[in-house]
């Protein structure tokens, strides 16, 4: 059976085109590449929420919640009691947003997951749905904000709205809708009620106010979609309307081919990135581009003479500390970081950055002997190496992140992760529950063991 | 004792001196005139919720609220139960928006009580609070709100934001942090956090999503003050930070000084206007100018040759349907709604804005014989009325709802709305149980019996 394409879109308004997709696109028209990557992310996603289940955030944001009670219908990582399910909305998105090493998608600059997953979860168990039905959910979600967040387009970014929360609202009244099975009327409801919640300010960045941004942007497509069901009625067209969403928060810039064209055809999700890393996405293209010359080549560290790093020249004023002293520092440096690949050490692992990995002589040592010089030519996403060996010959490689990658190679990259954030036999354990992508398993993950 | 004055924040932010000058502000400064003001408020936003219980939205919030249970810590408006406090601002919130009968502030164009009060009664009962506090909270909240809606100026109204909504949000959040007792820290954290959280756009002006905007910040101050309590740690300038909420929701014609002028000597929330009229704010002047000429000059209807009524140009495309057939149309009608008032009846009561009341030859007759002419000289308070009478003379009044009544007029014109919504015994039980200001005693507001 074949999906229907999106030619009867072009004459219609963003949000209802989106919503019509949504409610036509049904589980059988989901392709295995696409469950594939959904698999990915929500594996993922699990893995970065059970490694910051303890952070201070997450348990204010557990505290929160519960001070409130209320039924118990949802899991939350990291409580033995369950939650209603805008507030396990709530505390998932945060907990999952806490140590910034969940998926991002460079086309809104947003992070999908942590918006969309704890949406569908939530709704997903608290309506008791079946596997077939919550991937579907997923996709839908995760391909929705994407196409929002690239239509309200760079300048919605740079004007200081946080795309994770303020996209992610609208994916995930998305996905939220579709597993309770909305209809048309009522999902354009929940997406026009969601026009007047979906908020989050970038002056925020650096505080815990922002992983709380993806826990609001959750919260609010559960909470919308609850309402519309409930028979709430708003301005449907409020995304688009004048003195609607779009209106106030953006500029005029829109491009509505961004979010509708080839809809159905091609599927943005597929382009989210992974973070292998636990530091600054904007190092991983070079620790990558250095993984590839050591892999190669068999490279060890005392061959090394010198190693010449180019980046685009906004990442020097983001993540070059010269020479860290922190954990936190050493997540923004790409000499220190650089020294850690090189050295052949686990840059997955949060512990490799530590304040002892600043004081260790040899790190020290293959540290000073790396440069980084801006090159305007990179694209944001790219950066070339070149490693000079102690007999002269020069090993380069350029890496763009921002690329499809196999998706053999996308698993073994993020179970490596998955192996350094949990250790190996809980992170197989929560392989194999994932994959049976069951919403009233879910709740087993809080009895999985950390290492 | 007296209360410190403003020449203080003079060189701060606007945010962190409304803080510091919210925590300076203690229960023995506030003058009985403030008092009196913050009593009318709540006995009138009491009234009209009482009486917008039924609508419903009123029931689809109360059922929202209800399918996620929760402590039963703070009372609900027509609910049996209680709820978590977020769950109780934002049903009450939504519910007191429900009739759009609730005061206003034309200096920022918004609804103070609908986002202050709720968040005050659901803090104030979660922490056994003493009336004293209470008042002292509800005068700081309503105050605020005014002053940071007339900072943010017309330009974020103008823009397609929803004052009552987003300046709400500030303005509830003061109110629930000095109930919570935050320090000055964690208060500016709450005002940092809320401005990730404080939205709604005028898109969905005539939908359910406006009374739910009401909700909305009642229940953001609520869920920030709550979270600054537990620790969460926001950019505490994110209002006025580079990407915060005053950057990203306006321009820069930002008047900082109607925000911070005479803070403590002079008092904004006196201004607050109280609707006497269950129709359009447009209405009123005109309304008010009529009923003054009635009364002054003990005019019968037979007696009116015709009437002339002059208002500011944008309310002839605002409230002027000419012959109106339903009790909603009536509401927005000039013509209909001055044959109301010269004709004697109650346009307090909602009842009184029947189709059938449409249909009514008398007052049919009266509609015909009055003009409606624009009249850019007035603003947009005010209107200019005359009645020209069977026997050649000309009567006239000119007024204007944007100035200070006197306490006994105020008091006087509220208690005759809350006998046209309630019925009188209703009406005077409810003004006790609001004199004591206890917000433990509010939950009997519940057992008030309607007519």
């Amino acid at each position: 059976m074949k999906h229907k394409k999106s030619d009867n879109f072009k004459t219609k308004s963003v949000s209802s085109s989106l919503v019509r997709f949504a409610l036509d696109f049904e589980p059988e028209f989901a392709t295995d590449e696409l469950k594939q990557v959904a698999q990915l992310s929500l594996f993922d996603w699990f893995v970065v929420s059970i490694a910051g289940q303890a952070e201070p955030v997450s348990h204010i944001v557990r505290g929160q919640i519960s001070s409130e009670g209320g039924n118990e219908d949802c899991t939350v990582i990291g409580a033995t009691k369950r939650f209603p399910a805008r507030a396990s909305a709530l505390a998932n998105g945060t907990i999952s947003h806490a140590l910034d090493y969940d998926d991002t998608h460079f086309a809104y600059l947003g992070h999908p997951s942590v918006a969309i997953i704890p949406a569908a979860i939530a709704i997903g168990e608290k309506t008791n749905t079946k596997p077939e039905k919550f991937w579907n959910a997923v996709i839908l979600g995760l391909e929705i904000v994407t196409r929002i967040g690239a239509w309200l387009g760079r300048d919605h970014h740079l004007t200081g709205y946080h795309s994770t929360a303020t996209a992610g609202a609208f994916g995930a009244t998305i996905a939220s809708s579709k597993l309770l099975d909305l209809d048309e009327k009522a999902t354009n409801y929940a997406l026009g009620l969601v026009s007047s919640m979906a908020s989050g300010v970038r002056a925020q960045f650096g505080t815990m106010a922002k992983p709380l941004h993806a826990g609001m942007a959750a919260a609010n497509g559960v909470e919308a979609a609850l309402f519309a069901q409930a028979g709430l009625i708003s301005n449907p067209d409020a995304l688009e309307a004048e003195h609607g969403f779009a209106d106030t928060h953006t500029t005029q810039n829109r491009d509505t081919t961004k979010a509708l064209n080839g809809l159905g055809e091609y599927w943005m999700l597929k382009e989210v990135l992974h973070k292998y890393h636990a530091c600054c996405h904007g190092l991983h293209p070079a620790l990558e581009a250095l993984l590839q010359v050591r892999e190669k080549n068999n490279l060890i560290t005392t061959n090394i003479e010198n190693v010449s790093i180019a980046v685009p020249p906004r990442y020097l004023k983001i993540c070059h500390i010269l020479s860290p002293n922190t954990g936190l520092e050493a997540k923004f440096s790409f000499r220190l970081s650089a020294a850690m690949v090189l050295n052949g050490q686990d840059t997955a692992a949060l512990s490799t950055f530590s304040s002892n990995a600043c004081k260790n002589p040899d790190l020290i040592s293959l540290r000073d002997r790396v440069s980084v010089t801006p090159n305007t030519n990179l694209g944001e996403t790219e950066a070339f190496v070149q490693v000079q060996t102690t007999n002269g010959e020069i090993l380069s490689a350029k890496y763009d992140i921002n690329r499809s990658l196999p998706y053999k190679f996308r698993k073994e990259k993020i179970m490596n992760k998955a192996f350094a954030l949990l250790g190996e036999s809980s992170a197989l354990e929560l392989w194999d529950l994932v994959a049976k992508g069951d919403p009233m398993e879910f709740y087993k993950v809080n009895k999985i063991g950390l290492n």
